[in-house]
Order: structure tokens, then C-alpha cells, then sequence
């Protein structure tokens, strides 16, 4: 790496709050399946906030630095052998995770379990804030002439919420309950109707999240008082929906979110929780359990991207309300402290400007 | 109801520890769809035991006289218009849940799940230790010849494994873990193995009951020690298995077997919880969700009995062993007194002798 | 009865083309889960009109006078004990499915599949082309206030639409190949959409229809013309799909149809019969076994109803311009003469004027 | 290639009936999950027997020599980087087909329906009946202690009768009817059992491989008369099978045994064609359609081989009597002859002798 001249500009992690712009080594020739990506746009993700607010996550903690970012719209600029989906100058969306193909998760359709899996901008793996990346192509998606490149780094939380919907068995008809109105919380509500749901309940404990909800959909938004009680706030939301929902998608891992998510949810139906809350949590198991509610939590996605490109390209959703942000990459640590304040939805850092 | 003569002898609980044997009414004529049952034998079931020394079990409670017991063999003795699949002197094993067959969850095949369901022997809804009782058809299974009585009342346990097993999504080559060596958890060895698990664990406190536990055919027993913290437990069960099973089946209730349950079951797998615990505990939710391990309980059974019924027809289990007392209906209250010193297994109570 | 008086006016099949608006008996008085309806309106069905015009489909032959009709409007104008979720005045569909709620089948879901099932209009069972007749309350479905008669009286069909779907596993971003486009595969089109089927394709003989199709929302219609061999035709429709299809619905019964239907779905996909056709046809099973492409038919529908109905009452689809053609009872010999001419859609027949 | 030294002696089929052991190049080194597996022997199969009687297989043609043999027990003789599971000394079962692992199929766990699969032994791709081959190592798995290098080689076929018992939906319980007693028919005895079927009716039209059936395991075998009309046999059968069974499983591609599997399967049962037959046939669809039974068929296996191992190793399934001849590599035209002759079951090609 020559740092001298400015060749291959990424948002480093050197430690926490020491995000640097500085030139990283070029990707090599491109091998069987592999393309050569140059980064068009990024938008951050809470986990990107918190190694750069706390430096790690879980087990997963910066020791070398680490260039961040994994939500991913890039431009193909070489193709090596075996690639035919993709070609020069098309726009993709670069699905972050790289299973190791060979185990039994991978075989059977569950490769976000893979046990080997590399994620983009998860330490030790750099992410994509960089202008030029190698990758493999059968995890890069094309574009529809008709998505902008910001819908094309939406894909990534597209896909979340999609992977989420399919774990809480949403069908048509369904009624659902959204817990927490950031941003997985809404793309929630998007990909939700997409699955046919007709009745989309979401909570927040802060109105103005719920207005953007509003926008998106949400046919009934509900303002949860944290001075109440948890029974006091069931007891509102049971009050609003009515009956129990078909599944509730759970987006803030708050001990009392949980709970909601559980107890309003029918006999048979799913409580997905998607939320990453505390190592433990103590939580009504013994009557849902009786109800046959089924608690069932998600990493990641597997093979969601296609179907949440689909959905956008289909013009049916309009994912772009949800862009509140754009800074250049030389201020990426100005979109850094944006989100840090917490102000706006997706902040969108752009690398071809 | 005459008790001045012996007629339609029953066990009736009047409150807590106060089990009469006296005479109750005898079943009017059977309508459509009904039979007139004798009852043969009745095992014995946790619950039966809580009603009659605690008087309720969650909100259900014994406010007025109550005929206990529902895991039962009978007799045909009269059957009503459109009853063709049993004939009088059948003997079958009546499955104690009727539930509304109107409601959503009747129709798609949940009437475990019916809110109107009602079951034999939980208040206010008498059991079946008593001589004579009517009953619908399509919920008495008739015995094939080569089965014994005892056998037909222990149909209802087994149900409850089949389906725990079923929720559990046990298949061929299947390892799993099974907590506690009760019963319920003795009868999910010998019905996990028809499903086709190929390493069966389980685990007890209690030294005796793993043995038990061997001769069914559980493939290594584990003791645990309650001196041990939650973690050295887990770690201990964790280098017996190898590595995390398929699926757990948790049978005690107890936090720390949820815990080990959760824990132990592979990513993808399911923890299904049918040991009824406390409202609430203080479970590693977030590590189980992440690994989407799906915590499901279970409540009772769905379309069980036959399967439960083929099962011991089949000749392949032998549940023989699990029936460790015997008492005719007039010491029933003698039956409940060794159910409560913990000594035995399965306590069967004949109302034919 | 008295036929001298016009006491519950109804269309009776006496035989073949020989209909004839009579009095029949008034229902008695509704037991428990039973309602009295006033039917308002009856859309007519193929079914109807094989009956009236041949007397018998398969082994289901008119050999009493008949009152037709099975697809129902109706209004509730009594209601027996245990009815709690319709009240006199409330307007409903009638699912003319009644299973015995006693067998396997009724037991997990699949009352359709029930081998005691009764159906309005199919001999020996009397149909809803009646003022009056008593009904289980339980398959009374209530429609939204913002519904029509006429809609309600479309839920059947729409129900038919409804399983086909669910046998065909249509799913969000699916491609699907509809056969036909008769008012089944035109329904189908309707609910493929509420699915998430994002690129619907149908065929038929007939460009009229094709218009039809096109209005309700097919992405892509094809002209098949019956002059070409099956391989030309299959040729053309591969050309204009360009890939194969995730699903196809075949809704004609014609040989040529059902292999179209086959060949065109991707390997794992799902080639759904809906059309009823000769009893033997030469189909190239080999080729869609070796690609796992699932033959799959349907019989009527299971818990379909709630569905179509909240489909519907969303607004999201307008199933009016289905209907071309109404007609009083009075002139109930029109209506099937107007659809034996083959003109028109849905044929509607009014008792309430 | 050298033939004037014998290195890697390999059975090379140059055209129809021009099989000839001769030496053919060495494997090269092992790159990133690879291995050098030295064949310990092969099981011959049908298609291996109609390459070399017909020269091809559907459009699936001999044009260049190709080694022949895919039913793979081999021993590891070298590892590459990245193999971690399997090591030098080790004997492998060798699934013999290589997804490409890049296709929508391959990561959603369908690897068997990748369009650009290539399968051992299949043209243009060589087989395994020669001294040493390259191969990829997640696709080898190791043989247990217990098992024989025939029991290694068995698995193949094991594994196509696991993929037809997932498909057919075998469970506990269930009874299923096997039409054909070649060594797939066979294996299907075997492996339903172990998912639990308790009812295993297959057919034949000869005796002698019956009798094979009922030492395997059968329950009862119904030899089918060719000379009777296809409803005499189907009747014969009925009459025998008491109702219809859960699952059929079609092994023979007879237009009559597809019929027979068809009409004898439950109502909402699946009828799984595995036997190869003409392009096209004529078959009671409509009957089949309207009691909802599937018709489903396979392709080769995915991710059947650990199952199929397990089992074998379990020691709860002997397959050794399958095994009815063996023979050194030096004489495998022989053995291609005795195969052709018809005696026998499996054949088994010895290279380590």
C-alpha cells in the first residue's frame, strides 16, 4: 500500500472514534467467479456506528484497523473467468456475507449459519467504504435501469427485513406487529406488505419515528410511554389491535419490547426478534410456550437479496423517503457523528463524488 | 345423582386433599356421534396430582366437586347414530380434549389450539376416573387386540411426545437432547427413537431415573448437579454431546434446563419447551436468536393419538416398563398418596377390578 | 309444502335443460351453529351449467329434482343457539362445503379432502338458488360493510383462486403461467397478484378474453392458437416468458394446456391443475419429474373463505368487472341460456329483486 | 495419457460394448478442498449398464471414451489446502454429482436441480472406475469403522432412496407401496423403514426378487400379472392394501406402474415417480388431481449422502445382501455382462484386488 498517493481511498478503523480517509491496497486481478467492484455508495449501519463508537460487537472487537461499511452499491469495472451474469459497467448490489460453500448449512439453503462465513466490514473483514473492492460475483446482484444507486445500498437492510418476514411466516392477510421504528423497523413495514400483510401495527417510543412510519404504511402506529409499566403498555397495544397479530417482528431488543412481542402475538403465530438486546433477558416464556408462539430470532439473511431487489425494482415500494443523508467519502466522519446525534433515517455516504 | 346406591363409582376431588370415591350420574343415552365408555384403567398425570394437592393449576381451579384423571382406557358399551369405525365391547383410548370444531384453529388442524377447547379432568370439566362416562366417537381410538389396557391409557403421554417430538422437528439421524427423565421425558426417548433420532441424551438430577432412562433406550444419561452453577453444567453436558444436538426436548420447567436446552440445540435447530416453569425466566435469548435456534413450546397435542396408538401397535415400543403401580379405583386416594412420595413412574388406577 | 303458494321461490334442476322457478320447502328452525339465510344473490358456475345442460359431472348425476347454485350472497335473518360471530341483518358469503368434522381429514386442515364432505348445488345435496335455506353458521363468512352483494357472492370463486395459489406455493416476486382465461383463471390472476406474483402470464384460445385478462392485470397475455402442434405453441409461449415460470395454474382441462402448463414451470416449481379434463391424458411426466417440477391438483378449497373475503374488503382488488350479465330469479332460464352462448364473464342471479 | 504403462488401470467405454481396461493420466496435485482418492470399489448401476449397451442416456451421449462408474467407495491418498474433515488413510463415500455452487439452486439447498451439475460417469464427465481421482472434498464423506468398502460404495443408491422417501414425505407411521423390486426398489424397503413406515407393500412381476423384498424387510409383496389389464392389477392390488397408502414411490417408469402408484395413494398422499420411462405417458391425472395426491419425481439426491451413511453405520440396516457378485477391475466387462444377464442385484467392481 502506498499511502502516498491517494489510490484506493477507504474509511479506515484505526480505534474507537479514529475513523480515517486514507489510501488502501488495490484488489488483484480477478480470479474464477470474482469481479472487481469500484463503490458507489454506502449507507451506515448501526453496527458500523457502534466499532466506531465502542469498537467491537458482541465477540467480534477491532484489533488491526478496519476499513468499515457492508451496505453496498458498486459498479463492476473488471470481470475474471466464469462470470456471466454480470459485465463490465453494470450497477450491483454486493451481498456482504461469504459463506464457505461447503459446509451443511451452506448445502441446504442456510448459509448465514455457516460457522465460516466472512462479512464485509465484521473484523477481521474489511467492508466497502474503499473506492475499488474484489468480490464474488455470485453474491453481487444487477441493478434495474430503473433503481438508483441508493436503492441499491438499501438492498442490505431490504434484505433484513425480508429474512425477517420469511422467519415470522408473514402471508397474505396477515396482521403484524412491528416493535421499534428505526430503520430495520421500517423497512419492515415495506417488505411486510410486499408479503401481503393488511394490517400493520408499529411502536416507537418516539413520535416522530412514527410519522415516517406513518409515510411508509404503517396502517396504525402506536407511541409506547416508557413511564408506564409493561402492563400498562400491553395492555394499550392489546386495546389498539385489537385481536392478537399473525407474527410480530421485534427491531429494538428491549426487554419489554420482547415481552410485547410475545404476549400479542396469537396461539401459533411467531414472535421474530431482530433487535440485538442484552445477553439475557427475562421474558413470559412459560405462556407463550402454551400458546405454541413461536420465539425465533434471525442473523442476517440468506438468499434475500434477489427478492429485495425484485420488490424495489417492481416500483411497488419506494424505499428512497428512507435516505435522509448524503455526505461525500472524505466526510465520512461527519456522517459518522450524524448518526451518532441520531437525527435522520439512512445516511448515505457516496464514493463516486 | 343418587349416592345412596353404588352406581357409576368415581374418584371426585371436593378440595385440596379431599378425593372421594362416591357415586356420580350415570351418562344419558348417546347422541350423534357419541358413545357410553366403560372406563378400564386411568394412569395418573402430574396435574391430576397439583389439582388434588394444590387445588389449581395457572388460572384454572377446582371451585366445585371435580372427577380427576384423562389418560384413559375404555370400553364401548353403547354407541349413538354415526358412530361406524368402533363397536360395543371395543376397547379404545379416549383422547380428553374436545375441542369446539368450529373455530379457525379446529379447521386448519390446531384444536389444541381451540380457545373453546375443553379437556377431561380440568376444571370445570369432569375426568374419567369414574365407571361410565359419554364421549364423542371421533375422539376414542380403538385398541388393536394385541395391546393391553394399560397400554391403551398410556396413549395420552405418549400423544403429548409425539407432538412435542413433532414441534421439535425430529427426523431420521436426528441427535437430541431431552430434559429431564419424568415421564413425559422418558416417553419422548422411546418416541423419539420411532421418529428416528439416532443419539438420544437426556438428563436428571436423579441417578434412579437415568437408569430408567437407559432401559428405554436413551443413548447416554447425564446427571446433573444442582451444586453446579448454570455454565459448569452446560459445559459438562456440552463435552458429553460433542456438539450441539438437532433438537431439545426441555421436560422440567426449570430455568437453568431451559437455559441448557437453548444452549446445547445447534443453530437452526429447536428447543421445544414442555415443562411447565414459572411465569417468567431469565433466559440467553439473544444468543439462541442469532443462531435462529426457534424456543416453541407445546400444549398438549393435535392429531396425536393415532400415531401414538400405531406406535405400540407396532411392537417396535415396548412402554410396559413405565407403569410401576397399581391400584384398584377404591384406593384411589392411596394411588395419589405414592404419586406424592415421588417413588415410581407411571401409577395406574383400574376402575374394572 | 305448498306449491300452490310462492313460498321460498327456487330454481329446480328437474332434468337435463329442464329448470324451472318453484317453491320448495322453508327451512326449519336453525339448531346450534345454525342460521337461517335469505340468499340475495347467486353467481353462476360452470358446474351449475354442466348440471343443467348434461345432467352429471363424473359420478355426480341429477337423478332428483335439484335446486342449483353455490356460489351465495346471503343475509341472515335467524340464528340458532352457540352462534356468536353473525347476527340477524349481517350479509354473508356461504361456503357451500360442508365437511363431516369428524375424520383425519377435517381433523388437519384438509376438510376439502373429507370423503363425506357435502356441497350445495352437487346432487344429491340441494344448492342456494333459493330464497330461503338453513346453513352451519360456522362457514358463514361476514362481509365488510364496504362490500357488495355481488362480491360477496364472488368470494367462491375467488376461494378456488385462493387454494390454487397456496397448492402452487406463489410466493412475493414470483413469476406464474395462468391457462386460460376463463373466470377461474381470470380470479387467479386477481389473487396470484396479492400473493406477490410480480410477472403474470395467461394464455387462451380466445383474444376477447385476453383483453379481459389484461384489464385485470395480467403483466403478459398469449394468444395460443389451436392450428399449431403443442410444440409450436410451447416454443412461442417459452419465447415470450423467456425464462421458465416459478408456478403455473392450469385452469382448461385440455391436454395441450396441461403440458404447456409442465414444460414451462422451472424445475422445483410447482404445475397446479385446476381444469377438470378428460380422465386420461398423455403428459410428459418423465421430463418434469427428472426437473422436481410438482403436478399437483385441487379440490375446491380448504379455509379459503376469511381469505378471499379480507382480500377483497382491503380494496386492493376490484373483482366487479367480472361480473357481465344479472339476471332476477324469475329469469333464471335466461341466465343459463345466456351462459350456455358463451358470452359474458360472470353470470349473476338476483333473489332479492 | 500413457498406455503403455499401467498407471491409474481405469474401465474406459469407447463405444457401444467397447468397454477396455486401460491406463489413463494420473490425478494432479489437490488444490483448496480437494483430495487424491484411490477407488476401493464400485457398485454398477442401470445407467452405467446402458451407456454401455446403448451408448446413451436421453440426450446425455458416449461420443468420446469415457470412464465409466459412479457408486464410489475410495480411499484418501492425498489432501489439498482447506480439507479438514477427512485425511490421508480415510475411506470416503464419493457423492458423485458437483454442483456448481454459484445458482440460485445450489444456495438454496436444491443443488441436484444446478443446471450445471456435473455428475462422475455421466458424459462428458469420467467416472470413477479407475485407479485414482481428483475430487472435491466436502462431496467425500467418511466412512465409520464399522462399515465395509461395499456398504461405502452402497450409499449412492441409498442415498436416491433417502431423496424419494424425503420427497414422498415418508413419516412415522405411514404406509407406502414400492412398485418394483430392483436394487432402488429395495433400498426404498430399507430407508422407509427407517423413516418410520410401518406398512411396506412392493410390487414385481417377478417372484424371485420378491422373495429379495421380504427378506428385506417388506411387508407383504404383491406380484403384479402382466398379462392382466392394468384395472385388474390395480384392483389386485387394492383389494391386498386394504385403503390407500400415505406415499407411493414409482421405481419401474411403466406407464401401468405409474397408474397403479397414482390411484392406489391417499387422498392429499404423494405418488413419487423415480423409475425412468418413455417421454411421454398416459395417466389418470384428472382422478389423482382431484384427491389432491402429488406427482412428484427426483433427480439423482441433495444432501443425502450424510443421511444414507448414518443409517448404514447406525447398524440398523444391512444392506450387504444387496451385494450378489464381485469382480476385479481386470474383469469388468464380465461384470457388465453378468449384469446384462440379469441375475444378481448389485455388482460390485473390485480395484483394490
Amino acid at each position: 500500500m502506498s499511502s502516498s498517493t491517494n489510490v484506493n481511498l477507504s474509511a479506515v478503523l484505526h480505534k474507537v472514534l479514529d475513523l480515517r480517509v486514507e489510501s488502501t491496497q488495490m484488489p488483484e486481478k480477478p480470479g474464477y467467479n470474482e469481479v472487481i467492484l469500484k463503490t458507489l455508495c454506502v449507507g451506515l449501519c448501526g453496527s458500523d456506528h457502534h466499532y466506531w463508537k465502542h469498537g467491537k460487537i458482541a465477540h467480534f472487537e477491532i484489533k488491526d484497523p478496519l476499513i468499515l461499511g457492508h451496505e453496498t452499491c458498486a459498479q463492476v469495472v473488471e470481470v475474471g473467468p466464469g462470470v456471466h451474469h454480470i459485465k463490465v459497467g453494470d450497477r450491483v448490489a454486493a451481498e456482504p456475507t461469504l459463506p464457505c460453500r461447503l459446509c451443511d448449512y451452506c448445502k441446504t439453503g442456510s448459509y448465514n449459519l455457516c460457522p465460516d462465513v466472512k462479512c464485509h466490514g465484521t473484523p477481521p473483514v474489511n467492508g466497502t467504504l474503499r473506492q475499488y473492492f474484489k468480490y464474488d460475483a455470485d453474491f453481487c446482484f444487477k441493478l434495474e435501469d430503473n433503481m438508483t444507486n441508493e436503492e441499491g445500498a438499501l438492498i442490505e437492510p431490504m434484505a433484513v427485513a425480508v429474512h425477517s418476514c420469511r422467519r415470522a411466516k408473514v402471508s397474505v392477510g396477515n396482521s403484524v406487529l412491528i416493535c421499534g421504528s428505526g430503520p430495520i423497523g421500517l423497512v419492515n413495514i415495506l417488505v411486510a406488505k410486499q408479503f401481503g400483510a393488511t394490517k400493520i401495527f408499529i411502536t416507537d417510543i418516539n413520535a416522530d419515528r412514527l410519522k415516517v412510519a406513518e409515510k411508509l404504511g404503517a396502517d396504525k402506529t402506536i407511541l409506547i410511554d416508557p413511564k408506564l409499566s409493561d402492563k400498562e403498555n400491553i395492555d394499550q397495544v392489546m386495546k389498539i389491535i385489537g385481536k392478537r397479530v399473525d407474527a410480530s417482528i421485534e427491531c429494538t431488543g428491549v426487554e419489554s419490547a420482547i415481552k410485547l412481542a410475545m404476549l400479542c402475538t396469537k396461539s401459533g403465530g411467531k414472535a421474530v426478534l431482530v433487535g440485538l438486546g442484552p445477553s439475557e433477558v427475562t421474558i413470559p416464556v412459560s405462556e407463550t410456550a402454551l400458546r405454541e408462539v413461536d420465539v425465533r430470532g434471525i442473523f442476517r439473511y440468506t438468499n434475500c437479496f434477489p427478492l429485495a431487489s425484485t420488490m424495489i425494482a417492481s416500483g411497488k415500494i419506494d424505499v428512497k423517503p428512507l435516505v435522509s443523508h448524503h455526505f461525500p467519502l472524505k466526510d465520512v466522519v461527519k456522517a459518522f457523528e450524524t448518526f451518532d446525534s441520531g437525527v435522520g433515517i439512512k445516511i448515505m455516504v457516496h464514493l463516486d463524488k
